[in-house]
């Protein structure tokens, strides 16, 4: 199964590079920065247009969007609605990184909204955030993992991903030390990572940028998610070794030169991703 | 010609670094930062203060400004004219970088009103963006250069950016594998560029950002303008043979290595500006 | 002295990490990602969370809230009020940062807001921001000291320091060449950092994160604050020393590079902090 799944996926890097497609993202702005580079590594075109009055002109030009709720307010909440029913209409991918659900009412109700007024392809956050939206009491703090959900039974999350996801009709996707994945029938796991992604800010939203970027030229959307994630991980682990002796700095440096260099050609080595 | 520019522009580094000159930027979240620090490397000291209740009265400390709509929202759609009106009515130049004209009304009305309200110094896009101002109709696609106006023939440019200058009575400054400056009567070129510089996000913007630096110690825009388009190519030549080989991420930090040491004394060579 | 303040404030890194407080920023969009950065690589979690509607339930999950004025709207400014009055209620220390203080009267007036209304922990500025904020008339121009506030002689600094601790309350901490922290009775001087520290943005801005990180685990402020200004003065002294010589890029990596090095365990080398 692991070398099925490779063998596809290995082939989407080269599929980006030709097609270029262009990535819309409402997002925050702590690590849009950040997003717009790993997007640009990866072969793709950003545009992180924001704006009510843009948003739905600007998704109908891309293949895909992303909606993170990383900081919100009155005015971004209202483009991410806007956007992300355009580009249903339009069958261009939305996918939706509710980063703090669960961190207080606010960002809870807009987490809701987004889920029940634009359904997007795909819901990709840390397992606290999953398991909130799951209506699992989760720990949440802040924008991290809790250390409470990080000792929640594999097994449990695997439960709670695949019927969140037969519920919304969502590719769902919970990340943590093992990243599960499912459309509700199916599960893949990705095992890929390293635990030095969690110094410094912006993985988690560097690979929902990912995560859009392959599903913007993917028909198999399970896959798409598989691949952003996997090779984000990837991407980490290789970062780690050349670098992780240096500090987050040259981390950080070197993990977007190691996405620049898998889109580049080199997906296919070392990924760890299970169907199961 | 080359060697009389060149000779002129040399100087302009040592000029701000004693000056060091204030540069008011309202500009775009995604490569603020960028421009922040592209900025300080070359010598000057950026403020970003984008509030209509402050654009006057910080631009009246300012030597440039930048107005870049990469991002754009009503609020400092209107610290944006506001800001320009006042700087133009104290003489201080105004760099304005119309970031994704082409790809929707919001942001072609935005373009216009700047255009007619402010009178920009200097009007700084890429090829797509230059067109699509000059009514040509463009096949703008976001943010980027499109690959349709990647092949447009260099003399429809050069005819293009020339009379638009001559109407605007901006500095006009069409950038791709060839820059094409022109006030309407004078054109120069630049030639010094790498094309991974659109590997990484904030490039055009930082261009713009080196553009206003020189602009702000220069009283010959024209020649202020091709500075700052060519201390930026210069820099990712120079940052592609250290760090290309490695990847985007420290491309990326290279590019700022360079642009500091470039400001530190080295411009002069390998320079690849042309009047033609 | 100096060897008994060293001696508590070394161990401040491992309770860091022990305890990874969660550190609430309400904070300028140039800087922000840097901030988040420099939070995690100290071995704290950031969130910059900042909406009116969200700010005081984030604030309570907090450890620590940073409101850095780097660039203000109506919108954040109420954020900055509602999350601080709401963190000082339950004794979470509010770190103020003043960016820009004297010029012009948009943010004059809000440092005034922030300081009477809120009653910060710790206000923590550069010596013209400080200066100013003192009464005393400082020729700011944009968000940089002043070349005629770096010709301030140290005692009247001193005394300004001292005085405006007393009358308001809070730790004050003016930067320089020296920085000079006093609660109104003590005093302590710092006197780590290098000058290529203002060659790139942020990090005043990183500064003061780092106060909030350290200031969240002490019950001593006037130490918490010393702390932060101490360990961001170090990593810049060892981030010159090994990749200065490249440019500022490199050194603004090898900055994050170092703060993650110190906060790991080797504060307490080569640090420059007296009472006196």
């Amino acid at each position: 199964m692991n070398n099925k799944i490779t063998d596809i996926i290995k082939e989407y890097p080269d599929i980006v590079r030709a097609k270029k497609p262009l990535i819309h993202h409402i997002t925050n702005y702590v690590t849009v920065n950040d997003c717009a580079n790993i997007t640009l590594a990866a072969g793709a075109s950003p545009v992180m247009a924001d704006d009510p009055e843009e948003a739905e002109d600007i998704v109908s030009l891309a293949a895909a969007l992303v909606i993170n709720m990383g900081t919100l307010n009155k005015r971004t909440i209202e483009s991410m609605i806007k956007a992300g029913k355009a580009a249903k209409k339009k069958n261009i991918p939305v996918i939706f990184d509710p980063v703090g659900a669960g961190a207080g009412t606010f960002r809870n109700e807009t987490a809701d909204r987004i889920l029940n007024e634009v359904k997007p392809s795909v819901l990709k956050g840390n397992v606290s955030e999953i398991l909130f939206i799951s209506g699992v009491s989760a720990g949440a703090k802040g924008v991290d993992v809790s250390d409470d959900d990080k000792n929640i039974n594999e097994d449990i999350i695997r439960e709670k991903v695949m019927k969140l996801a037969a519920d919304t009709g969502c590719i769902v996707a919970a990340t943590g030390e093992k990243d599960i994945i499912s459309d509700g029938k199916r599960v893949i796991y990705v095992e890929n990572g390293h635990k030095m992604m969690s110094d410094i800010t912006g993985t988690g939203c560097m690979t929902t940028s990912l995560t859009a970027v392959f599903c913007s030229i993917s028909n198999d959307l399970l896959l798409g998610t598989a691949a952003g994630i996997m090779c984000m991980g990837l991407a980490g682990e290789r970062a780690f070794a050349l670098a992780g002796q240096y500090g987050s700095g040259s981390f950080r440096t070197a993990l977007l030169d190691e996405v620049y260099k898998i889109s580049h050609g080199i997906i296919g080595e070392n990924t760890k991703i299970f169907e199961g």
